[in-house]
Formats: structure tokens, sequence, C-alpha cells
């Protein structure tokens, strides 16, 4: 397609996630709209679609794909129905935005990368939205420059206010610690060779039989130590930061000062409540990074191994934290694809 | 127009800030696109159209706007060509944005107030860019609450790392100074009515004979008391910040906290160098802001009450920097149109 | 005295600062004790007396100057008594560290300066103790370095909880920003040659006719501009913070930022709540500094000159806070006593 | 003794740490001066009383402590030479200070510890002096409150610029983690049951073999988690932080804002150079502590207990480290005397 061709999107999954990507697309992302959108409950898809000029409401990812409005396509559906999703858009060679987790285990995410390595070229970003985040790609502006010299430790905080009812310990790190999983990766350049679990006294705060918080340690290729606090009902509020440890000296981002008030006894500033406040412009980033990337016919954000690799460490971060003890990665060879 | 239009916006004036908002429209906001470029430099405005798919290079503003596919203009000429482009776009009856200052005196920006007055609507915005800076937004939502009280004293600091070779003693004022004007009033919601302007000894680093930097003191109507340090040659980078002392509390904003660093003996993180970075994300949410509103048919910005007020505060800045001593500012009544 | 021998000093005035100070040579001050008190309220100065081995209770400092164990003074009493206290001491050859102010007034703490001009040498230093608080010091020490070039403007906040019941709007100047006015000539190495006041509207959390806050503005014989926000109801705390502008760069204290908590959707610290919290450490160093140069046979300290020139300053002060304007201050020919 | 009386301290050792105890007894501290130091170097002995009046040399401690013009003991020799004189000042019933570690190993711990319980009360202090940072205090207090709920999670860096040549990767254990493995049980009131030591890549700028950084986890008798970096050639600084993680909020020390800079692009501060300058203000008050407590023939601070517990975890620490894995803490069982 040519530069001046608007992208139009099917959005497959209209739970919260999707219809918010819907509203990014129609409102803040330049040179892209929303032609279909697709749920299996169709009320649901119709009224989405009805707030949407020229948009067609599916219960099928497959005949959405088919249509000939449709130049892309945006999965937010629950997990357990990306890998089908993801292999009727790689057969209709379709550009795709695939929210996080690829898919839920690594040996899906493998046939995943399987048919996108048959088709002998990327079509498919996972929704890794860290990476479009300004202060993370600072920080990895700033350690690529080597100002810093080699990385040799790096601290992780992820604290959420309150986990929603259906969260279980094993989420903690498969839903939760899979996003540092990822920075790990991406701001080091490095894979991560194996995971340790620490398990804390739970909080009284956390839903009973809930192993919150947890304190994970990756061990990373290049011998790098990286230290994860994973804190799903720490109370006051959703903070996500990172620490560097260099040879000649360390970066932090996530302190968040942007205003600061004097009151009662107190001088501070208020901390973001979720996701959505701190990381709203590493969304709309997203996404207009990949519309503009997928309108030159590019793929430049995190890919099907990024995907992959995350599930693999994920996986042996479960089996650390049922199991205890160290736990190693065993990642299949990268292929060339992903080189 | 319907809200599922594209909006085709005119812009007049192809020199930085101009091009700068050509590459926004096309690459940032959703829902608009450049369907007209106009420059009294025939070559740049052709050099710029051939960048951007549909549209035509004009040399006359007036031929522009009258052609079909011109829904809105956008003024970023020099600052004494606003005026008859603005009037220009009033006859049409056109929506403009129109960058600050709306015209280079009060007279001037009283004749457009006139001619929208007598058109009986509103019709132009003023790029006064920092009501839509998030930093801003926060420090005026908070102040609405009215948790702190109601404000006393307002401390601005506005510092640039250099100024350009043709920058005078007075552009201190009328140029930088002008956005403190604003927000000003924008953050009080009150009419600024004297200011006297302090002369501290030049820096050694500021251009022979240019008075910097200064520090002038406002008065509102309401008796608050508002000083801005004004710095265009500091040396160090680009910082704007503001201080609100309220009767229960202050708040601050302008701190930049982003990312932070040990190395060498410090702490501390860096210093944004110039406006297009501090200010890149206001700028792209005004002019979202106003394509949103445009395609509504509303205008919700500044106004050119607004752009009026803040030439004649900086009328009477520049005669108390030439002649000393307080100076007071002197409106005209508040027409119902701007109530 | 030899450098082995311990300080013996007589505290004259057992209110509040003075019992303080008895507490702090007694408890904290190496190498000095308290062997004289001297307060009006016989009974007073018998009960603090009674607190420390080898310490006689006097009403008349005289009295108490002219005893065998009593090798210096301390002149904690109210403002109007220090002249004569001073006068008598300096009769008696006896180093001296007296509270803030000096006195009331310039034209008696002239007299008291043309007294120790008369008798050769210095013998008092004035309680002027934030030179002595590590933020401040440090401050100056890189101002002295020169590496931020010359300074060209000084922004101070000075901010109160509440004041106490007896507070007059004049003592805003006189009492409070007596302190800036003492570290303006510190920091900066310069006089202060005009005082404006600005009167915001009050605070309806200030007593009834108190002028609270007040904006003064000082400038220098070398063309520095000074601000003080000077707030003695701002509710919150205690707050002194100072901001020095120069050529290449700006140096900020006070920001206080000891320990940091993240609680109930807030990041953030405690604001001290008094002086006696801010500036423990001030005081402290100030009389172990006071008493090691004491027992040296030196004085190192703010001088009566210091003394006499914030006197002249907060005069010039509490006129143009009255007449309104700008007040010119005029200072005596500096003796070479103090050069 | 009488709390009139001035405590008449032997100082044992006159080595860098030594030294400045005498200075900091003779000039800093109330109430205490130093009668004697012990050296086995007769000459740095002499050289060091030679400057203090009233002051004798010895070579031998146990000599030093049977004069009649010692009170009490201050122990800063190397540590192997510090059981002996533990026990030679038990058997005089001395009160003493003991500089870190108690003694170098668990089993001599212990024999001081079977010492001071048959003495029947206690008399020796040990030399962990982060309990007496303004910091540190003021983040037991807020634990203390409870109004963060309880610790479950504590987080140290502890990071000098350089180690010495002498520097032994076990010695980032039971030298510098030292400190870490006292303020955790101190600040969380619980006991150390294991280390965990993981070996990152050590960084160019250590010294060959030198294990620099390492990544040390402890856990508590109450289930709290507990990391510290330990990194002693991180080039830029002497930086000690903690962040105690709970149940309603978190808390963190050792950012270090006192001036904040505007230069050359950069905001931010200075970072100490070593603990001189960052604990200068922990030492001073430790010794005033101590002499205090010593005149009311009380002792406060840690305990023989807390130096044997101390040892115990560093043991297993290095343990941990040379053999790998999770290594349990085996500690006697706490004599009444320290309940």
């Amino acid at each position: 397609m040519t530069r001046s061709d608007t992208l139009r999107v099917a959005v497959i999954g209209t739970g919260k996630m999707g219809a918010d990507h819907v509203r990014r697309i129609q409102g803040v992302v330049s040179g892209a709209r929303v032609s279909a959108v697709v749920d299996v409950d169709a009320e649901r898809a119709k009224a989405v679609a009805a707030r949407v000029d020229g948009c067609t409401a599916y219960t099928d990812p497959v005949t959405a794909m088919a249509a000939d409005d449709v130049d892309a396509v945006l999965i937010a559906s629950p997990g357990p129905a990306h890998e089908a999703a993801l292999l009727a858009a790689l057969e209709r060679d379709l550009p795709v935005l695939c929210e996080k987790p690829l898919t839920p285990d690594a040996a899906s995410a493998l046939r995943v990368l399987e048919a996108e390595r048959r088709l002998g070229h990327r079509r498919v970003q996972v929704g890794f939205m860290r990476r479009y985040d300004p202060e993370y790609v600072r920080l990895k502006a700033l350690l690529n420059t080597g100002q810093l010299g080699r990385p040799l430790l790096l601290h992780h905080r992820h604290r959420n206010a309150a986990s929603p009812p259906f969260f279980t310990s094993e989420m903690l790190i498969s839903d939760s610690v899979a996003h540092e999983t990822d920075v790990t990766r991406w701001l080091l350049g490095q894979e991560i060779t194996a995971v340790t679990v620490l398990r804390p006294r739970p909080s009284v705060n956390a839903p009973d039989g809930l192993q919150d918080p947890q304190f994970v340690v990756f061990e990373t290729d290049a011998g790098v130590v990286v230290d994860v606090e994973i804190f799903v009902n720490c109370g006051f509020g959703y903070q996500v930061q990172a620490e560097v440890v260099c040879e000649r000296g360390t970066a932090r981002i996530g302190d968040g000062h942007a205003m600061v008030t004097n009151m009662a006894g107190r001088w501070g500033g208020t901390i973001a409540q979720d996701f959505t406040d701190r990381f709203a412009d590493a969304y709309d980033r997203e996404l207009q990074a990949w519309a503009d990337a997928t309108r030159r016919g590019e793929v430049t954000g995190p890919s099907v191994w990024d995907g992959y690799a995350a599930a693999a460490v994920c996986e042996a971060g479960v089996r650390a934290l049922t199991d205890g003890g160290r736990v190693a990665v065993e990642l299949v060879e990268r292929p060339g694809l992903y080189a």
C-alpha cells in the first residue's frame, strides 16, 4: 500500500482493551481507521461498530480478515484465542498487532513462530508496549551510548494497587512479570537463562491464598542478575520502576515527579492508579508506530521470537514459584528470520 | 461538517513552525490533513506541498482560503502578517488556529476582536499551547478543586539556553513572557492589572546590549502577585517552571525528573534543550484538540480576547522595561462573546 | 585562655531560645559549659540554674559578667534588652554571641558598632545561624568556586506554618525577612541598596489585619535582583528555600528529600514543622563554632556590621511596606574593623 | 559516676578510624575526653597523645584500662584484636564501644557474649553506627508507627566508589554487607534465617578476581525477603539506600537531595564520595549517645548479641558465595540478658 492510504484495521476482541484500541485508532492515531470489529458476543461487536463510521461487526475473525476493506489486524481477544487468529492472519499474509501474551504457553508460541518462519517474512508485532514508553526508550538509548559501561544488575519494581478477582499466584509471573521479561531482554539485548522465585510472607491485603508479593530473580546469558519485585496488591497505586546498574554508573526510571505539592505537612505528588494512566502515552505511540510501519510495508516492533521467549521464561518462572529453587530456561534455536 | 469527515487544513507560513505543523497534521493528528500550504516564498511552499499527497501550494492566503478543499486555516506566518490573514478567514467564516502572538500589538488585536464580534460567533483559537501541556493541565485541575484554597502568589521561571541573533530586550517581554502572560490569566482566571520590570545586571553570556535576564512582576485584579524570571541566555537548557502559592498549600510543575542517573560523582538528569523537546506533547495535543473541536463545529481553546489581553499586558511590560516603575494595564470592556 | 580550658558561658535570657541554648551548651557543644544564667524573672533563672551543675542564677547581666567563672556571654534576651547587655560585655572585653536581631533598629546597632570600633577588635558574633546550615554552606561554597559564573538573581522562599499571636505586618520584614537579608548579603558578598515590598491579597488563614504573605524585592550594589516570598501562615509547615541564578547555571537548596514514601495514592515526604527541626543542626554548629573560635581567642562569625546592615535593610523594608514603592537603603561608611 | 563528670575514654587503636574518634571525642562530643590512647605502634600512640591535653600513650590495652583516669574504652583496633580487648574490659567491668565487627567470626563473638552474660549486665555497645543515622532513624520510627503495615520486602543498595587494595570477594559480605545485616535485623526486629548470594558478571573496574558486584538475598524468621546490591567499585561515589515495602506503602531513604543545580544541560547534585561524608553525622551522634548513656550508667546501643548475629549471618553469606545455593543461618538460643 502507498503512504497516502489510510490503514483499515480489523480489531478482534472488543472487551476493555479492544474497545480502548478502537477509540485510540479512531481518535488518536493518524493514518488509520477501524473498518471491522470482531467479537464472539455479536451484540457487543455491533454496539462498538455502531459508534464508528464505515465499520462492520463480525463474530468470526476469519470472515473479517477476508473483507475487502481490511488491511491489517489488531488482536485483543483473550490469550487462548490468539493462536487461531494469528495463524489465520499469517495465512492471509496480513500485518498483525497482537496484544501480549502472544499465546498462553511456549508450545503454542512455537507453532506461530513456525508459521511465520514458513511465510518467510515478519508480519506479527507483539504488544509489549513498554518499548514505546518515553522513559524506557530514554533508558535504552542511554545504555546504547555506552556511557555507563556494560550492565551488571537490573532492578525492577512492578506494583499494582489491587489485583482483579480472578488473579492467581501463577499470573503474577505469567501476566505481570511477563512485562519485565520482555523489557529485560530488550534493554539488555540478552536472553534470560534461569529464573528463581522467592515467596515473602503474603500481604494481609492480598486475597486468601494469593502469593503476593513475589521476588523474582533472572540470570541472563551475559551474566547480568535481574530482580523483580512484583506486588499486585500494594494498595497505593500503579508503579513501574527500573534501575540499571552498569560498570560506570546507574540509571533509573519510573519515579514520576510531574507535579509537586506542599500540603498539610507533606510534600510530594500523586501516584498513577493504573496502567492506562501510566502507559497511556506508550499505547498511543505503539499503535502510531505500528500503523506508520505497516503503511510502509514494514514490521519494526517486538517479534514473535520475543513473544515466544517471554512465554518460555514465564513457564520457567511459574515452575520456580511452584517447585522452589532455580529453574533453567530452555529456548529453541533462534531462526534466521529473527536474527 | 460531520464527525467522519477529515478536516482539510490550509497552513499559512512554511517556516520552521509552519513546516513542523504540516508534519504534525500529517503524521500525528488523527482526522486532519493538510490540503494547502501558503508562503510568500513560492519555492518553499512548493517544496513543502510536494511532500504531502493532495496538497496545493499557494503564495496568497486569500486564494488558498477560497479553495474548495480547505475547511480550516492554521496561521504560522510572521506576527505582522497575522491580522490580514485573520480578517480574511473571519470574512469566510473559516475556523482558525493562529500561532501566538495573535497580532503584534493591542490595537491590531482589537481590530480582529471587533471582526469576530461582528461575525457573532467564535472562529479563532490562539496558539497558547501551554494550556495543553499535561503538567499545566494538572496544575489547573488541582487549583480548580479548591483543595489548596485561593492562589496568593505565582512564581514563574522561563529559561532558554541561548537567544536567537535578532532578539531584543523588548522581545524578552513581548515574545517570551507573552507565554507567562497567558498561563497566568488562564491558571488564575484573572486579568493582569499592572506590570513592573526589574533589570538585574545582564549576563556576560547575553549579546551586547541585551537586558537579560529580567525580573517581571504582575499584579492581578484579584490581588495575586506574580513574578517571572525570564532568562534567555542561561546556557544550560530550556526550563519552564511554575509554582502557585495558595492559602493551604503550594503546587509546582516543570521539575522534569523523568530519568535519574548516577555518574561520575553526580546524580541527576538531563535538561531539555528547547521548546520543541519540552512542549512536543503540548503541540500535539493542541492540534488534536483543535481538529477535534473544529470537526464538531466548536471553538474550545484560547480566544481572541486572550490574544488581545496578552498583547495589552506585553505592551505595558515593554513600557515598564523602558521607563521603569509600575505600569497599569488598560483593557477595553470584555465583549459578551468572550464572557 | 588556652585550648584545653572549658569555656564558661553566661546565658542571658532563659526564655524558649535561652533555655534551648543552655541545653545545647550542656549536652551538645564540646568544650563549653554554662556557668551563669540571667533572667529578670529570678524564679525562672533559678529553675534553669538548678538543672546545671556549677551554674549560678542572676537577675542582672552586669553582675553575671563580673563573676570569676564567666569567660563569655550568650545573649538570648528580648531584642530591646540587647543594646545594654552588648555594651556591658564590650566594656569588659568579653566575647559575645548575640541572638538576632543585634538590636531592634539601625540607630542602636550603630551605637554598638561604635563601641566595638572603639574597643579596637571584634568581640561580638550575631546569631545569624543560617550561615552554619550545611545546605547554605554548600551553596556558598559552590558560588565561591565560580563554576556557575556570577549571580544575577536570587529567589528566596520563607514559609511558616502559622504566626504567633503577637506578630505584626512589619514583623514579617523585621523578624522573618531579617534572615534573608543576612543570607543574601553573605551569599553574594554584596550590600542591599533598595527594597520594594508588594502586598498580595492576604490569606484567609492569616489573623485579621495581618499582611501575609508579602513579596519583597531587594536590589544589591552589584545589580543582583533578589526576591523573597515571606508567608508566615502557609499552614503546611516550615520551609526555607533559596535558588541562585548565575551566568552559567543555577543552584537550589531547601527541597528536603530525606525520606520518600509511597502511601495512599501519593509519593513524597514530610515537611518540617518549625525552625527547631529544620535548623537544629545549624544551631548546634553555630554554637560549636563560636565556642571553638572563642577558645582560640578569635571571632569568626557574622559581625556587628552584619547586624547593623540587616537592621538598616529591615527599616527600609518596613518603610516600603507602609509607604509603597521602592525605598533606598542608606548605610554609614564601613569601618576598617569590618573590612 | 555522676552526670556532671566528664567521661574519660581510652581509645584502643589509633589508625584512621581510631584517630578520627579521638578527634570526635575531643572536638565534637560533649561531656567526654580522651585520657588514654593505645597502639602497638608506640610512636603513633605518642604522636596522637601529644595533641590531646592530659592524654597518656600506651602500647598495651590492659595497662591502659587499669589507669585511674580511664572510665570507658573505645575499641578501634583491627578486628582480630577485639576479642582480647573486649574480654579485658569486661573483666574490669568497663563500658565499651567496640567498632564493628565485634569479632571476626561467630565463635569468638560467642565467647564475648558468654563473658558478658557471666558478668550479668550489659557493658558493650557495638559500632553499628547506621542506627544513629537520621534517615535510618526516621525510617525505623515510621515502621514502628504501623502506618505502612507490616514489612514484606526490603531492598538495600550499598555502593562504594572503589575498594581498597586488600579487599577480597568474601569481604564484600563480611565487611560491607555486615552493615545491611545489622540494619535489616534492627529495622525489622527479626532474625535472618537464610542467605543466598548471586554472582553477576564482575565489573571491568573491579580488581582481577574480585567478585564485584554481588547480589545477596536474606530471608527472615517472619518471612520478609531482603535483597542487597553490594558494589564496591561502582566508580561514581558512596551510596547507601534502603526501601522497605510494606502492606500499605513503601518508604525509601538514601536519595540525598540536599542541593540541586542546573548546569551544562543537566540538573542534579553531587554524590558523597565516602562514608566519612555520608555518615559523619551518624558517627557524631553514636559517640554522643554512647557518652551520654555511659555517664548515666546505661548501655543503650547495639549489643553483643547483635554483633554475634551479624557474624553468624556473614559466615553463612560467605559460605553461600563460595558454595552457591541457599545457606541457613544457625544461631544459639538468645540469652535473657539480650531479650
